[in-house]
């Protein structure tokens, strides 16, 4: 792991994700951006002391130099946005696999050269947009990929948050620090963090590709360099409108991302603070409510619930589910297996999530004009 | 009446609301566009056949030459929206007050033209948006102004339908059919319909008035003439922001008219569907679901509360609380009383909303360009 | 009307439950038991002066007195229950139709009588238990009743309020003032207002008779005269068992009447407090949610059913329910025309209800033992 | 881990929660009744083969000759009931702290011999009664134990399920197998296996202990020699009074543990199904959500807690809140350290639980009459 040590919010998530299969180990790691505050925090993990680096740089040589094996099978980058590119370029290049948390890199020029390294090397790499893994994302996937809602004709995905509705970056809190510099976060805040999930989530349900969109950022909190809310009108490719939201000024609001998909024959909604519910409407019948873990879902959601209905999973095993889908593609590459087609976000989508920044970006700059999205 | 014979929809929710607390009654009419309906619908409705008109001219004057104490006192017009301004017209000119279904006719020129006769007339004219007539919409309204949200800074207020989703007027059914004619609904049929309460709502509740907006109009069933679906970019004057939808094609949508107002201190969401529950939300402290008839609302809600807590109301309750404070009026207008302040939509609500409308289209027919609202 | 003056709850909501539809007029009444106070309360009520009396007596003769089609239909009994027995017997023994209020009598003895009573005289004689208007509440039935449920095996029926939590009798307030005084209710407080409808309702969607039961009522406030609190273990007929209970002292708790119905094929839930949505669940498909309005409801849901789906309607609308009900058999007793089978609750449910209360009263003083439930 | 081979349903629970956290290894285990299968599962699960034991005496014996900090700290046993008291008799016997299932035993009398072995081994035996590893379920208790709610006056606990409503354990699935025969789960199947938790639930969160009951137990699917539902009737010393039911039988219900908790200031309700919040509703405010993450929650609930407010935890971070604070326990002893309070499920609970059982069984049997409660 490289990141995610003491007062970290992600990497403690990354790390009960992976653990939770008992399939992953966590051997090894350059936590912080002190070589102190790494090795602290390496102990805090009961981690041998000699696998626990000062930076990425020695862990990516060291752990090279070590027999096979005995060396980590992958990295897991859970820094600030600003780092996501050089750490992940540093360990593909020294031929590690790599787990990366969202949004992929500081902007967009980056992302594609990482993914043009990526395709070079023939490393797996994930990229940790969590809210997929969850078991009815998947099948509400299922649905529209089975036809059972018909054309989608327009979708609705909002992720307000409430959290940064006063200017807590001036308390010192890190989490907040880092997310409203543009020197780490990169050129967008709200977006970057959060809109991209929201837009993630959409694509990923629907299979929906962007043509142009039109979108209003706005700064609220007094002295804030960064955008903390973004509304986005959308025009989808072939015909479908969206409307795709976020915010980190709703004052109340946890992490209410939501999404409504209406399709010609029937429309769907899931709620991730209710993640094991979801709901599907029709015109000429009564409304269904399937619930994670019944033996009437589909193939990919029961491959991916681990409790049976009725014992609710939640964020981690959703988070895990990328890292199962992940550790299958890495075992195969490091046993040299021939690799069967997994279900994880990969460079592609994080080009994708950063080209959806970099046109919310232009347009607002643009005095909210409607603005055409790039090939990518 | 005029309007609301057989099959009406609408006819039928005024007279539940207007007969609901035993203070109005139903006396004459005209009911339909054809004499012959308008004679039978009267007789569904035990009226003296003597007062049942065969159109709205005939009534206005056969009920005008009546005495003293016989005539009606105001009239409910319930007709599409192109019959809105004539018919009010005729009745104003007659020396009647006029409760009218909104919008409040069928474009805004109109609409300036109705509210200039209603101001030179001195009558009563109330407009039937309806939703407000909530008692947990008064309580929305009041925390708002009490300022316990501190400044408004995000409105999202959305209405998806999804009962046009298919190409309903070719089957004959009477509402589909003028809603969708151009001729009848006016240049607009989703956001004239019902886009128009989700920005009616969102002024009431909040006070904040447009300053431009950006808005994508969308025909999706084929053959249609008018929009079906709308998403709006709302800058409000003073700075807040807000997103506001309607849709006719989200199927398996009913009547999912939705308002989340989010405050520097506080925010709030109502839903049309579970009117009886507020719900606030905080940064620091619980979420409350404040529940109609309770003590501790306050004193809007209360006085439009006709059943204790748990008890609950809904649609024609809050329809009859629009009768209710237009009753008070029209009885201040009859008895020369003076008039005290009221809170029903009137003539400039109904112009404000026909604006909305116009600057809807204006943006769209604009290739969506943002667009300024015009002064009302 | 008898009983419904100034201060009164239940009364206004019959009002508010006949006017509704424009088909009941309220003509005449004794509104109180002083004089004067009934006076003042015709007065609110826009009455005829001569037709407002001192007391009950004194209208039924002389209504009886006034020509034919002048004088009224029908009486609504909405006095405390002790009042029930008399004015019934009086107007039913002058000729008119009744609709009481719940429960039937002050005792069970008195209900015997009265149905014999009713039956006598061949009058119309309904019992407002309006739960049973509710459109979803009929649907309920009519899925038990079309077998859906399969055969049923178990039943919750509960219906929790706060209002008594603490001892409010004391404070002069006259809903709770009655209801606590055995003089004026009966034998029973809670089991008797709401605990028989919670027994009512059960009965109604299900079919199912008791054949004896087990009941703790339990007087939490300390002086109260009358139990605050129930719970009953039933076993029905047939052998599904029951959980049937009321509380008065469950603080924060509105009108929480909730009914769960589990069957060997699927199961049902509705909630009061939401009472457009009946909630089916299923061993092996998706959970549906039926909703208010829509045309896959049954004959008797539709019906009962004045508004579109997602335009709520709620607690009047259902009382209205009972009301449309029994206004077509006083309408076919009136007119002399054959009477048409209905679904309003009759001198039998009445009956039965005053059997349940008896019975839990009976168990109670036994030490809570297993008792029979007597033939009714 | 003794018990949770291929198949199992709790054993897998156990895994996940145990290494939520990075803090617990499997590192030994005898998975199965037969050798060759706990062979296997120990393969599924990456283990060294030679601590792959054929049974559970196997297991104890050679661990305990294995090098201190070799061996095993304590040992999870997840077998049917049966095997409860044997194994932790023998791994208690030979020095290891215990982990076991619930309920604690086969019968009551062997949960009082396992207590006095607990007693006078001094090692860690924690029971998994996870529902009270819930932060919202521990907040719940806190607001019990500052007087939030006044005085407990009455509960509600229900536990319905559906999976047995069909003679499953006739098609051979394994859980429904073990659950439905007495020779394995002992006396009681649906109160034993769940009626427990609803049980546990309620003393955890009021520290109500039970004077008497009223049960009535019933076997609906014919031909099963054990109760699949139970409803009971609680007097709780000091006058409280409760009601406690769980089924098996209620077709479409999943996991529907439910609390609702009345006391004479406030009211609070949970729901397992959706975890992250806890309603508490008052008689004169507005009813409150709290939601789990939040500043506002007390420190039971918050030191429970992995993630921030809207990223909701679930069962497996429940029931890993019972590993962690055991595993603190253990810590402590095995290292030779005080120990300090711990907040989970013991010995006493296991017993308590036992005697719930066994008191149902005896009311049942004695024609359900009310039964004392025995000291535990």
């Amino acid at each position: 792991m490289v990141g995610g040590g003491r007062d970290a919010f992600i990497g403690a998530v990354h790390r009960h994700a992976a653990f939770l299969d008992g399939r992953i180990d966590l051997v090894a790691g350059a936590f912080s951006s002190t070589a102190e505050k790494s090795r602290v925090s390496g102990k805090d993990l009961f981690l041998d002391p000699k696998r626990v680096y000062a930076n990425y740089r020695e862990m990516a040589e060291s752990e090279a130099a070590l027999p096979d094996g005995d060396r980590i099978d992958f990295v897991s980058i859970v820094t600030p946005n600003h780092m996501h590119y050089p750490v992940a370029a540093a360990f593909l290049r020294a031929g590690y696999n790599v787990v990366c948390d969202k949004p992929m890199t500081f902007d967009l020029a980056e992302a594609r050269k990482l993914r043009t390294l990526v395709k070079r090397t023939g490393k797996v790499f994930a990229l940790t947009h969590n809210y997929t893994g969850y078991p009815m994302v998947k099948e509400a996937r299922d649905l529209v990929r089975r036809g059972k809602l018909g054309e989608v004709r327009k979708v609705v995905s909002e992720y307000p948050q409430g959290w940064l509705a006063d200017k807590l970056e001036a308390t010192g809190q890190k989490q907040a620090g880092w997310r409203t510099d543009p020197k780490r976060a990169g050129a967008s805040s709200c977006i970057g963090d959060i809109g991209t999930h929201a837009e993630n989530l959409a694509r990923y349900i629907t299979g929906l590709r962007i043509d142009s969109l039109c979108a209003e950022l706005t700064t609220f909190v007094p002295g804030r360099k960064l955008e903390d809310d973004g509304n986005v009108l959308v025009r989808y490719k072939g015909g479908a409108k969206g409307i795709v939201y976020a915010s980190q000024i709703s004052v109340g609001e946890e992490n209410a991302l939501n999404i409504r998909v209406y399709g010609t024959r029937a429309s769907l909604e899931w709620h991730q603070e209710h993640p094991n519910e979801l709901i599907v409407k029709f015109s000429d019948k009564p409304r269904q409510v399937l619930r994670r873990g019944n033996a009437y879902t589909g193939r990919a959601a029961t491959a991916h619930t681990r409790l049976p209905a009725g014992h609710p999973e939640a964020f981690i095993e959703a988070f895990a589910n990328i890292y199962t889908e992940a550790a299958d593609a890495i075992s195969e590459e490091v046993s040299g297996r021939k690799p069967k087609p997994h279900d994880y976000p990969d460079a592609d989508d994080g080009v994708y999530g950063m080209a959806f920044i970099d046109t919310c970006l232009k347009s607002s700059a643009s005095k909210q004009k409607w603005t055409k999205f790039p090939r990518v």
